[in-house]
């Protein structure tokens, strides 16, 4: 393959932006020709930012600028807060590049529940009919095609990913579905907040936003569409003191009865031909180590209650298949690329 | 009160036995007459391993000797591993001293569940019947005559406080019990694992012994005592990267509905004399760092789909409430004395 | 003792502000009798800052207001950010309070090096002159007859523990002390800056102000009052992602040589009879997770270069010795107390 | 390039061992043909140390067996604790591969110093005086046609990058060499030892070996071929509370005043063709997270004194540049490859 994509990168200082930067340095498909980050007076050398990768970014790092985006790439990623990407995205859409959009704001279809969960009106309702969620595993063939790719939450991508397979063989019981979720804390992003500070987060733990967090609606929708029934889990996300690395512990009632091996045999047959996707042995855990600077995805199954309920464990960095990398795979297959290519 | 009590340790360096001197240097009503320690050959300084206490503690650490603890203290802590206190305690107890066991050998009354749990044969039985479970908000009555303590562990101390008031007022329905927590690193004690490395823990999060942690059958049997039902809890227990703090969050199904106002005033009913237990507003959450170096344990209640389910969450100091700071309350309690002496 | 001496604490949201807050609580002779916080618009229950404290605190923080404190306190500690210490100091003198200024604001002798050191004019040079500065061990005479003391800065603190043996016996070389300083981050206070979170400074190690950093003429201050010489000393202080503890490890030549059972007899004899410092065995180190949540301060020796240089190391709790704790140890000797008083 | 080197790693279980097959794997002209770890009784499947590596590996894990190792590799690294590399490494180099130690045994030519240095003799005197050393900006040449590299410390490879520029003009005075080095606690191996439990290491720093450590005459010894004369420097390392990454501040006396430009041009100039050496301007601070999982060195440089002593500060990941990203980038060297292959 002879071309290079020219991309950009809205939002390159948050840590979502630099991981985005950093697997896009080294992708062999991929020219970074644009770096963005708001709240930008005037340009600033990447070397700042991203002191490490020395030569191969020779550019600055410029104030947001819709024609300058647009002139300058093929596709761009969007790494800024909620509610600020939905206009960026209808503009770069309208000059004709494909969007791949790592905030909120493309997720949820239905604009009623967009307003529940982020507290706000959505500002552009025909992108959400637009944008194809970006799932990766469960997703392809629309990703493929796709204008504008919401990228999953990193809750939901975790938790997504444990449910699947119990969720499209129509097993799961839809009133106990109990997620318990523990995410490092570059997952609350890199906002100034006294509450995030080290001495803070440091040597503590604790639950927040208990059963009423925005990525709830986010995974009951897509276990709609998996498993054709009416969902609303409960969803407990905690933050736990290290920088990188997502939990999810999910405690699911099942429909009729399963035995240990049939649940592993299961999850192995349903993420066979994956190559992020890891289904452990009965021996082995999950662990958030394993997965982090990644893409991949760790899942552990156990069966309780003589096979009634079924406890799924999965892994993944928050910023890699949680985030970055998961947008990065979601752009080697809308450009036709091997979906590993950069990421293994 | 003019008298001292004199108390031993045996285990004093372990953390669990190193919180016991640290809280009890400072007990007014107690002097502390006997350290020992397994698996020395000689007695060493107690400076060597409390430098800090100084003069408090001008006397050694001693190679545990039966008629020796027998002489020097009315009362014995047993901060030992599971199996070596059960021998220990029987001749303690027969010399006429009492015994306040942190070890797991006196907490299940039925030999064949402990011989599965904790996977050997007990060889004390007698020392079973006779054991008083030292929940101390549960069974203050029991305690205050009791000779053998049996200390309860760290996550059912956190895991029953948040079932108690819907389990003694039979809300709970017995089949949807989850408890997911997370604990600590000093929770698996002081043992010399490779897994326990600080770079194989730190920047790492994983779930253990899932659904097959010893400490399920106690809290099960702590509920039966109080809910009259059949328990069997789901159980998982996570190792975080943190020195010290435990939290339970537990999902679970009520018989009936309840409000989340109705709830959180049976809590704070239930709780409203007690000393170490602190139900928060609904606007709050339950956080390690603001009960570690206290007994204090933090409850927070939620209503779930339209309450037919609670989520309760609490938080205790896995050496505090999860150990030596109850084991202090309970010898309080023996011992005639206010409950929080020493510990406030 | 009858008397109970009211003492107001204004800064109470910070870190050094909530540890006195923690230490006084428990002070057998003092009742906290005003508790007060900059940028408060209205009263704030205490409980929502201490919820451990409970019944002890069953009062409010109030907006910082002078007649209020003048009125409710014999003796008021400002733990509040340079700058803003010295005008309040000054009004509470008038009002005939006693103060334990905690900032900077009263620690330099000289109105030039404070300029310089901490880029601002000095406000209040009356109140400078007044000063006693606080570094318990070295100033007990003065301390005790003082209005206004001037509680040490965390790393001096620790250096001039760690050099007052040998500057004092003149034997140090004014032209080679070297002060390589570490700090956990509670070091920086709670204000909330990007560097400071918690993603930003976990598995992070830097040195920052390297050799500009404001207490470095704090300690050449206090060098030449006890040696008599012209001290200028190197000082880099680094950022160590822990929450508490600071650690000196100073480099120091010496006039003529010593021997290694000369120095650490020098350094035993000085601090024989103080019940802070600790001076360890050669074969010990200091750790800073032994004086954490204490007043101490552990001192290690070691000569080099057969002698002719001294390497000194002295672990605190940047929060305990090197703020709240000396604070309350000054208080004590202010007020005719035991002055390990609350302290051990 | 059509060939294919077939390397071999010894001692894959040990965090060096690991980083080198992560680097490794990714080498586009490398096959690791041997894995070998010591203790092992029968091979183990490397998907069981390497989940994440997954197709890369398909092998096993074996015991160590000079004669399989002589067979399956051209060159072979060697990841064992010191002690144990010496026999292994002349064996190999006998059967004629090439051999990169990364233990401690051929560092220093001296068997009288390793003896004093390690505690034991040198069982292997005619190995040490093949051995080169392979800090790999200073010695090239000699890297390229060597059949033995001694892979520098950790410590050393910082400490002798932040020295190099003014010992190899003779402006340091040997009198005045101070090192004051931090790491974190992958530095000390995996050893499973009750010092580098999590609960020991977390929320604590220490120094130790204080002025004692083996990595102290490997600087004397490579200070000495630069700067021709005799250097003792002092040396003191401490254990900071992360994974990965370490922190030389070194405090130099000049012979001969200089000014903070010409020191900062004197720096750039030296590494100016240096890939993985960054110098950094005088406003910025090297940080041990910008070069952690990278073979990257930061190097600040500040004067002290009006130019009669630099502080110079440099920061490594001490597996990266401290250990395995060396290791490759002299084996890149040896095998006539660029220099940063697989490494940027």
């Amino acid at each position: 393959m002879s071309l290079t994509i020219r991309v950009g990168i809205v939002g390159v200082r948050g840590y979502t932006g630099q991981e985005l930067v950093r697997i896009l340095a080294r992708h062999p498909y991929v020219e970074i020709s644009y770096m963005a980050a708001r709240n930008l007076k005037r340009p600033i050398p990447a070397s700042s930012v991203f002191p490490g990768l020395g030569g191969k970014l020779n550019q600055s790092i410029k104030p947001w600028n819709l024609k300058h985006a647009a002139t300058a790439c093929d596709l761009v990623f969007l790494a800024v807060p909620h509610g600020t990407a939905m206009s960026m995205a209808g503009a770069l859409l309208k000059r004709g590049l494909r969007v791949i959009d790592l905030s909120g704001d493309h997720r949820l279809r239905s604009t009623a529940i967009f307003a529940k969960a982020y507290g706000r009106k959505h500002s552009a309702p025909q992108s959400l009919r637009e944008a194809v969620y970006g799932l990766t595993e469960l997703h392809r063939e629309e990703i493929f095609d796709a204008g504008l790719i919401a990228n999953p939450g990193c809750y939901p991508t975790a938790a997504v990913l444990a449910l699947a397979p119990l969720a499209a063989t129509r097993r799961l019981d839809p009133k106990q579905v109990i997620i318990d979720a523990k995410s490092g804390v570059t997952g609350a992003g890199r906002s100034v907040r006294a509450d995030l500070l080290f001495s803070e987060v440091n040597e503590e733990l604790h639950a927040y936003k208990v059963n009423r967090h925005q990525h709830a609606p986010e995974i009951d929708q897509e276990l709609v569409r998996l498993g054709k029934g009416s969902f609303q889990c409960i969803f407990v996300p905690h933050l736990v003191p290290m920088n990188r690395g997502l939990l999810v512990t999910a405690y699911l009632g099942l429909k009729k009865r399963v035995s240990a091996s049939q649940l592993e045999k299961l999850y192995r047959s349903f993420y066979r031909s994956e190559p992020f996707v890891r289904v452990l042995s009965s021996k082995d855990v999950p662990k958030t180590s394993r997965v982090v600077q990644t893409n991949d995805c760790e899942i552990g199954v156990r069966i309780a209650e003589n096979g009634k309920r079924a406890i799924v464990l999965a892994a993944i960095d928050n910023l890699g298949k949680g985030a970055a990398g998961q947008a990065v795979q979601n752009m080697n297959l809308m450009l036709g690329l091997n979906e590993t290519t950069g990421l293994k």
